[in-house]
């Protein structure tokens, strides 16, 4: 039911996965799946009464541990693999009418340590290449089903994005013997005027060369290629860090802001990449308060990137936006 | 107030244009822009009573000819150029409720002759690199302006989608001989199942690796690597494919079908790209006929497409779909 398939035009995987055309959405509130199951209530996803973070198989998932035949032959030029993998579901909290910014920082922590346990035991699976950590946040982004929460996706190849990153930051490394994105926060934080939020160990910025208006990226001030590198002081920074720019995102238009929440990091096929600096990237799909950014002509078949705004000017707006609850 | 910045971890431009923010968004119809001027009416783009096609420079370009200076200061890790490029608007008819499915195939035939004479005459500038064709169509798409019309990029570098399948091209000439497009195109010849329409000189087919349910190439049978290399038979066949193209797209689901029409070419910097083959893509944004395909967290953040459908399944449905206004 879900297989890759060779584009060798643009020399990457296209992942189908036909059985999720049918998956639950928008289920009326009495029947969030990913709610706690009540006693004499409907069974959801868990059985459980209540729980603090929770973590399942995505029911309708792209990649599965367990993988059936190809539906199509493979040719020379257009290679079939097993979309061999996992997907997995990471609820936030037990509460429907909640989201990430609104939860305790302690449980945010919390969070970040159940990704890294996620991201550790993942790993351990010879098939999977790569482990991306992300949140689609909000009907705009596609979700379908409103109870706050994350996903894992760990792939069977190197995803596209990726690639590059990790290639550019090879090639730098080789040249310079430094970290790519050790130097992008340097001169970020040389110039000053895109850095949104900052602490002992983490910053916020709107990088210079954002594709979307109100992109952030966190990066650590340190050299950490993976979540599993962070120590008890990290974590606690990421999660004040987090929470911060997501209530500035909150804060921002006085609603709850939707987002696509990626997480990038060093694959997990072993090969050594110390040279790639863990970070995290946000992007609202809104350019103004009433405007959502498009991704058509331009940039869904050229590749180039039309941005309506600059960076200096969006991360003076976060920057001075409360980071705490208005 | 347009600059190119450049992204070290993607390598890639991203082009700024703040401008753009205040472009006109949904006029009533009866300032529609894009109409030609009525005696004593409001004066719209096109100083004309009437007009066939009409091509002109967009009001609210992303790229211009005259650029002013840079609003930032470039690093050598973040690089920052002029915008210098042209946008084009191409109006394919007066009438506000027409659409590019519904002229007739001479009209069709017309335009493909306007895109060909556009191509020329924008390579003879020098800063021109690369003349991306293309049509956002619908408002799912992002479209500002119901008038039915397309654009034209001329930017200042290769995109990095052209880039990529250049280079792809590129070193599948080197091994074979072959240009990739020819090979891709005799594979799905030969296996059939995802061809939707032929004629003598074209092919439409999902390709086995579409990334979008529906999507649909269109490709020529001959190595023709712009527009300007085809003769009257070749256009009037094109014009005949794109035509029955996309009348099967509003006879799907019996509505007009919105989508993004992306011409894929040589670039016009004077390189020789004789292993490259002129295609235009169809991406089309529904997955069922109320359920929108979304670029979230997967595409957009790890840039692993996922595909709900199989080529194989979408190409029957669009083969058995009749060519002609229903």
């Amino acid at each position: 039911m879900s297989e890759l398939r060779w584009n060798p035009m643009l020399e990457e995987w296209v992942i189908t996965a036909t059985h999720r055309q049918d998956r639950t959405f928008f289920p009326p509130p009495d029947y969030d799946p990913l709610a706690p199951t009540q006693p004499g209530g409907f069974p959801t996803e868990i059985p459980a009464s209540t729980y603090e973070i929770v973590v399942f198989e995505n029911k309708f998932p792209s990649l599965r541990a367990n993988v059936g035949e190809a539906s199509l032959s493979p040719t020379e030029l257009t290679p079939v693999a097993p979309a061999q993998g996992v997907c997995e579901v990471v609820c936030y909290t037990p509460l429907l009418n909640a989201e990430l910014a609104s939860l305790p920082v302690a449980k945010v922590e919390q969070l970040i340590a159940v990704w890294a346990d996620r991201f550790a035991d993942l790993s351990l699976r010879d098939y999977v290449k790569y482990i991306y950590i992300f949140e689609n946040k909000g009907r705009e982004i596609g979700v379908t089903l409103p109870h706050p929460h994350g996903q894992i996706y760990a792939y069977p190849f190197i995803p596209h994005i990726a690639e590059r990153e990790l290639s550019a930051a090879n090639r730098h490394f080789e040249r310079t013997g430094r970290d790519l994105l050790g130097d992008i926060l340097q001169n970020e934080l040389e110039d000053g005027r895109r850095v949104v939020l900052e602490n002992a160990h983490f910053v916020a910025v709107v990088p210079s060369f954002a594709r979307y208006p109100y992109e952030v990226h966190i990066l650590p001030r340190a050299l950490r290629p993976a979540i599993t590198d962070f120590d008890a002081e990290e974590r606690r920074a990421l999660a004040e860090i987090l929470k911060g720019v997501m209530e500035k995102y909150n804060n921002l238009w006085n609603r709850s802001m939707p987002y696509i929440m990626a997480m990038h990091q060093r694959p997990s096929d072993g090969a050594n990449y110390d040279y790639y600096r863990f970070h995290i990237e946000f992007y609202p799909p809104y350019r103004t308060p009433d405007k959502l950014k498009y991704l058509a002509g331009s940039e869904a078949g050229a590749g180039a990137f039309i941005n309506d705004t600059h960076a200096e000017v969006t991360a003076q707006t976060l920057r001075e936006t409360s980071p705490h609850r208005i």
